[in-house]
């Protein structure tokens, strides 16, 4: 039988000492971790870069078919993907936690073994956090902490007319993962049938287990690239996008036939009589890197085939447009995931 | 009658745009601030300290009797109070919340106002966060950024034997003021009475519009005070101070005569038939610097009226006790604030 410890019986003290018994600092720049009233970070000659997320049971995650350790590993990733989208490096993180009783401190070492792995593969250090009960689901909030040599950082307005429209990885698995974890959970709910994820592993992993494109990062520092703008895709390629442009005040065309779509994505998205293009524009939660370059940085762009160049910036009054593979001009609407809606 | 917006109407992001719009950042370490997807923050030759709390309503505070404005204005606190107890100076602070639409934007415009006013009297500059929606309450996480000089950060793990236990202010006045609001909601709730708060304005403040100790810090760095170890009192003294002799390895011996108890808090716990200095040793939420001194510093430390010299560390094994009024010891045992028991 598996082992149930109730998490009253640790206490919230005893809870976090039990929970971060086996963390180790990896950076340099920690000076102090978890255990008293704040952590310290040494930055001297650099910039320090601050995201934050919370993460909500029921409205970002459903435990019917969210593994813990996947959603630890995801609660971690997605904060590093904002200070990667930074063109920074993420060295810390702080993670706060509200729980119920439902769950045992089982359940809770799982959720941190997910926590722990994402930190050792994007080597950062879990520095703090708070723990608390919860009368109304799990709760996680996320903050990291990175660095970036002076002023190199990259934000959303610095895209300029003609750049290139950048995008790495593919879009729209992640919400066609979040499709068919949906139908399958209706599916059981109605009749107790077992899910059949039909071997869709990449599209449920998109969405399951993401990953933080570090890789991206160090190629633009390898190939001395500095993108004009970027961010990461997180409400959806045509809602990001449009951030980009009213902060930068340019406009877009984007072309329908150079949006990355994974093979995968697109058999299932046919399957579902839903449009691939759609999803690609409108999906959530992809956490690729959407950037702009100057043109002259097209070689080194292009050597690259995990990236792919999507389109190109305009004045603002050209608007913001998407070409579609039959010729035809439409005007992008953001119809990213917006949770207020 | 009062204006009612919906969230919805607004959006996720109109609704950031909307509450920040009035955000101006204070302190020259802030190189960007809200609207990217990360904060960035120039601490060249200090050292940046972090700390993180999530606030959930039900657990943390009820709204029957939280004014919206009080709540942003302690959210931000608390936070800052953490920074504090570090010796550091809090510089910004990134703020999360999770909203149901039961609350308009008339009420997180309260809120905000709460949590700006936190953020002009400290002088630290709101730099991020995330809002979303919630199913299940009012949930909000900040986590606060400070710096401090190279290594003069004040940990709980350097308290030395013959050292100074200390405090500041007055202890107990938050538990009493939540007990009272706690027992004016339940008549409330039975007869329909309106509260009767009987002029316990010190108390229900202490509970609903605490202060951090911005000012203690100011006094150590005028005067040359480096406390050995210190922490603020959110979990109730007793515990609090163990927590302090647990990590530095000593024991310790206070003087119930010496505990710092505000007149209107013993007048009330007499009246409720509450032992006064239980109230000081159990209840949380003063916000308090909890801290130890050498005995060299005795004279700087007793020239402030505002710090109560409460008994001295001793080696660990003479235990962690109290000596009452009468000459009793007794063994100190934490009764704090364990939101998880």
């Amino acid at each position: 039988m598996e082992q149930r410890t109730e998490i009253a019986s640790l206490g919230e003290f005893g809870l976090i000492d039990h929970l971060t018994r086996n963390n180790e600092t990896k950076n340099v720049s920690t000076v102090l971790g978890v255990g008293d009233d704040g952590a310290v970070v040494d930055h001297f000659g650099r910039q320090t870069v601050i995201s934050t997320d919370l993460l909500l049971e029921g409205v970002h995650f459903d435990l019917m078919y969210t593994p813990l350790k996947h959603l630890g590993y995801k609660s971690v990733v997605v904060n590093l993907s904002d200070i990667y989208a930074m063109n920074a490096t993420p060295t810390q993180v702080v993670l706060s936690i509200g729980v119920s009783n439902r769950f045992s401190v089982e359940a809770l070492e799982e959720f941190y073994e997910g926590v722990y792995a994402a930190c050792e593969k994007y080597g950062v250090d879990l520095v703090g956090g708070d723990t608390t009960s919860s009368r109304i689901g799990f709760i996680i909030s996320v903050t990291a902490i990175g660095e970036v040599a002076p002023d190199a950082y990259v934000k959303r307005d610095g895209a300029r007319v003609n750049d290139l429209i950048c995008v790495s990885g593919d879009l729209g698995a992640a919400f066609l993962g979040l499709t068919i974890l949906e139908r399958e959970k209706k599916i059981f709910q109605e009749t107790g049938a077992q899910p059949d994820l039909e071997n869709r592993a990449y599209i449920v992993g998109r969405l399951l287990k993401p990953e933080a494109r570090k890789d991206v990062i160090e190629y633009f520092a390898e190939h001395g690239i500095v993108p004009t703008s970027m961010m990461d895709v997180s409400d959806g390629l045509s809602s990001d996008i449009l951030h980009i442009c009213k902060q930068s005040n340019v406009g877009c065309v984007l072309y329908e036939d150079k949006l990355p779509i994974n093979e995968e994505s697109k058999d299932f998205a046919y399957k579902l009589e839903l449009d691939p293009t759609a999803c690609a524009l409108s999906g959530g939660e992809d956490y690729e890197l959407l950037f702009t370059v100057n043109q002259q940085d097209y070689e080194k762009i292009n050597a690259n085939n995990g990236f792919s160049i999507i389109g190109y910036i305009t004045e603002a009054s050209a608007g913001k447009t998407i070409i579609t593979r039959g010729g035809n001009k439409h005007e992008l609407v953001a119809q990213g995931w917006n949770h207020l809606k």
